[in-house]
């Protein structure tokens, strides 16, 4: 059988950074071409970032995309890496394409081409475009429709993009008849808690169904909130794992496979072309040992995708610190840690902003963080603030209460368009689920990297995290009492989150069902929740759709986060009734 | 020929109001019937509202919206209506249809219902399904393949929804093969600016193409973002407007027809049935004279689509009053006058908000607005507020300008929450496009007005509505002064909006290239634009996505506004250089 050496480069390319990504491109190829790697691999549009969004539509954009790609190819021919295949995603669009309603504006494709001997010598647009949860394909992109393989050391290599191998009937079929001997799908598939399990499944699925080896690149990084958690694979015909990659890191996975030889026939089934770039198998070499990361369990993969969201966010918005109230309780806590794990305690900048009403636990709770991690820690109190609006306004209850927060939101925002940090929102699922925080008062902020968290799981990562640290011999960065204290908003004298909310295990499952699942009253009910409390919930989730509106983009980790995913009318009138 | 008594409802629903819009449909359908209509037929969706998003996914909102449909049918038999064929749009859905990764979940329809003697009595599911531009529908629905055709009076009516209609090769080929007398359109077609006459052209070509006359009926009101504008209208076979209905308001369309009879057969050309609810013609009547609104101007236009969705945003999200900053300028002024027109002076709550950098003219001219329109007027001074921050921060430069737009914000929230009136944010589409507006501090608001009107245009507009009231005889209600003035943030002594933006004319034209054509910096150079400045404000506009991002939502009127239809990523390096 003959061999191929295969460079899986999970890399972390930024949207619309062409120069950037083309060097990465050309470096990670440097180090594949060393390693002696016959044919490399990139995800899915590397050269352009994904997703592009509205770029996809623009015709300079467009033109620049394919310019980077010919440019690329040019490049690595030049360095003298024109010898070994390289499989790229970019942007690709038909330049004579008519403007016709409906049909995006310049018939733009999701493609992966095949650079070789400073040409593109094969190129593939992704049959299936996904358009639910994050994914909005059919805005932008037009569908491919034939087959692409390549001839490499006399060995047929399929090309694919993503959606295609999550199709059923998708390319797959046409691989099987063909007779490739590995089917190679580049991605840019996003992280959701435990989709690393799928993704593996799907690969051995789909290899004995093409009945042939079967490679997976995906991208690795933060975008806006989206975090790419790599997870490169490659699978044997079997759909055994031959080959893993770690997730949440840059890796360039090496594998030596033996495959099967390619026919007689420069022609697929359909009469298409087969693309020969090398007709004649190697001889015979000693396979290297292939690496197979082990996987991590649910706590550290989750709080991991959070650090590299965040440390991606900043970074490729140009930032480099952060700043963010820190109340002593257990989420901005949390996500002080995961701020110091993603940019180093020294670029974390915490805000102990207490009021009348903040307990003294609250204020050395945020100075026992502070000493626990490094971060940096200023106090400022907002009782001067309050009292000058409030000797203006004279406001009672709620309005009173969301001053305070206000008057926070405000110091941040003020320390950071002074100092130049980006301000962090460290509110929690479970309560902008049910709109428990004040819009432009906690909810400030660029970023919110426990947005997609409930309540139950930032204790479930606190814990994990000092439990982390204890197990290394670190000092554990969360206080202890944050993690066990009963939560309070401390807007009010005495008040805790029970007077508003039910217990948060209680909520955060209702919550799971209704916004993960999208049961109804009645389904809810049936499942033995309390009817009251269950009417409570959702009628609190419902009508908290506009202030989800407003707050700021954050991590997604589950199928169905607020924010791109979850899209609702503001206006809306439908009430759960069960 | 069979004479037909057509009556098109042109309603304002609410989306997920089930049991509100059922309402509608039986008040409506009394009054036509009582004008002696033989077929009534409302908009696309009406009985769900639209557009409901997530809700189309939600099983038990499929269900509900099924429900409705049937209850709607046999009240109206109740009532006495049963003989009167009801079109109506309605979510419809598969009970029994497996779960399969991008179909929608339950696979929901956008259908159309044709209800008689008390029963569902025919159904017809959208063919094309819009995703561009405010629309998402392959997220949401999946398509219908087949004809429906109801024989009234032995006329063959045909049924289409919206995009059906917009797109060339859709069900008009195949009503011209059918040989149908009349193609009913029910539709739910957002307003753009000057989209009516498109629309009107739309329907004679589709007209001519089918061989047949159109009614085209069109839902009318504001939705979160989007308004629409009604505009229902009749054209005959030769593309001739017969009737047609007023934009921006309800209205019940009433039209006699003369079309040619049905044919013998009960099928259709590819041997589906036509659902024959009355083969025979009506004895011949004196038909009523048609009725055509005439279309006002575009400024008329246009202030009569921000009105109508400013008062439908304010009312369907329970509030019936607002609150706003009066600054004395021309954006606050022009939202101040679409505020009163949309909710009585009575319900407009006005806040002048002076600081140190406020000019006399400022303060005079907001309460000159006040006297002029009636509306509450109070003022509150910034300075003891800002200076509390002050003291404890020591803010310069643009930190210490953000604070006292957002201490203005806080006085704003403060009071909304106190006193429960809804908050505008009075920015205008040109600042939002290069940034040049305070998060947290001008952005606050729940619904933002003129988001999508640019500059000259909120001159323009202001200047048609003092002349309209002029020619009245009514006072103006906008300070002429406020008209007049250099445009200034007044944010730091003798500050003008042209120290840091270009004069809005160009700027406006840079924009409308650059946002709505997408134009490149190379393309709007060769127009004759100055270099420097289309690099300037091309690199402001790519960088205040952020902002644009959490700024509230607001009424769209052109086909790329900022919010649903625009979307670009947040963190991207892409820059146009030209």
């Amino acid at each position: 059988m003959p061999q191929l050496r295969l460079a899986l480069a999970q890399v972390n390319p930024t949207v619309g950074d062409l120069v950037g990504n083309a060097e990465l491109v050309v470096r990670r190829t440097h180090e594949a071409v060393r390693a002696g790697a016959h044919l490399v691999a990139f995800p899915e549009m590397v050269l352009t970032g994904y997703p592009v969004e509205d770029l996809a539509l623009r015709r300079s954009f467009q033109r620049a995309s394919r310019a980077a790609l010919h440019s690329v190819a040019a490049r690595l021919a030049d360095e003298g890496l024109g010898g070994t295949p390289v499989v790229v995603g970019y942007l690709d669009h038909d330049e004579a394409a008519a403007a016709q309603l409906g049909v995006p504006r310049g018939a733009p494709m999701n493609a992966a081409a095949v650079l070789h001997g400073g040409r593109v010598v094969a190129r593939y647009a992704k049959h299936h475009l996904p358009n639910y949860g994050v994914f909005d394909e059919f805005r932008y992109f037009v569908s491919g429709t034939r087959q692409t393989v390549v001839r490499v050391h006399g060995v047929d290599v399929a090309l694919a993009i993503c959606e295609d191998l999550w199709q059923d009937g998708g390319p797959v079929a046409a691989v099987a008849e063909s007779g490739a001997g590995l089917l190679l799908v580049i991605n840019g598939s996003p992280y959701e808690s435990d989709k690393d399990d799928l993704r593996r499944e799907l690969c051995a699925t789909r290899a004995r169904e093409a009945g042939c080896a079967l490679a997976y690149v995906n991208m690795v990084g933060g975008q806006d909130e989206l975090v790419f958690d790599g997870d490169s694979l490659v699978v044997d015909l079997r759909g055994e794992v031959v080959s893993r990659a770690p997730q949440f890191e840059e890796a360039l996975l090496i594998v030596d496979l033996d495959l099967p030889a390619a026919g007689e026939s420069t022609r697929l089934p359909d009469g298409e072309p087969i693309t020969v770039i090398s007709p004649i198998a190697l001889p015979p070499y000693a396979a290297l040992t292939p690496t197979i990361a082990t996987h991590t369990d649910r706590d550290e993969e989750t709080y991991s995708a959070l650090v590299l969201a965040l440390r991606d966010y900043v970074r490729k918005n140009g930032f480099s610190s952060v700043v963010l109230g820190l109340s002593g309780g257990i989420d901005s806590a949390l996500v002080a840690a995961i701020a110091v794990d993603a940019l180093g305690a020294e670029n974390v900048y915490g805000v102990s902003m207490p009021s009348v009403h903040s307990s003294q636990h609250s204020r050395d709770d945020a100075a026992d963080m502070a000493a626990r991690t490094g971060l940096h820690l200023r106090s400022v109190a907002i009782a001067s603030m309050v009292d000058a609006f409030e000797s203006e306004l004279g406001l009672t209850g709620l309005a009173a209460e969301n001053l305070q927060a206000r008057v926070r939101g405000v110091i941040l925002m003020g320390i950071s368009n002074q100092e130049g940090h980006l301000v962090l929102a460290t509110g929690n699922k479970s309560e902008l689920a049910v709109g428990y925080s004040t819009i432009y008062g906690d909810a400030v902020g660029a970023f919110a990297p426990i947005k997609d968290v409930a309540k139950t799981r930032v204790w479930a990562l606190s814990t994990w995290r000092n439990a982390r640290a204890a197990e290394r011999g670190q000092t554990p960065p969360i206080p202890p009492s944050s993690i066990t204290k009963e939560p309070s908003a401390e807007l009010r004298p005495g008040q805790l989150d029970t007077d508003s909310l039910p217990d948060y295990a209680v909520l955060d499952d209702v919550l799971d069902d209704y916004v993960e699942h999208d049961l109804s009253a009645a389904d809810l009910i049936a499942q033995g929740f309390d009817p009251d409390l269950v009417h409570r919930v959702l009628r609190l989730t419902d009508t908290a759709e506009y202030k989800r509106r407003q707050y700021p983009p954050g991590t997604k980790i589950s199928p169905r986060a607020f924010g791109r995913d979850r899209r609702l009318p503001i206006t809306s009138r439908w009430r759960e009734e069960g």
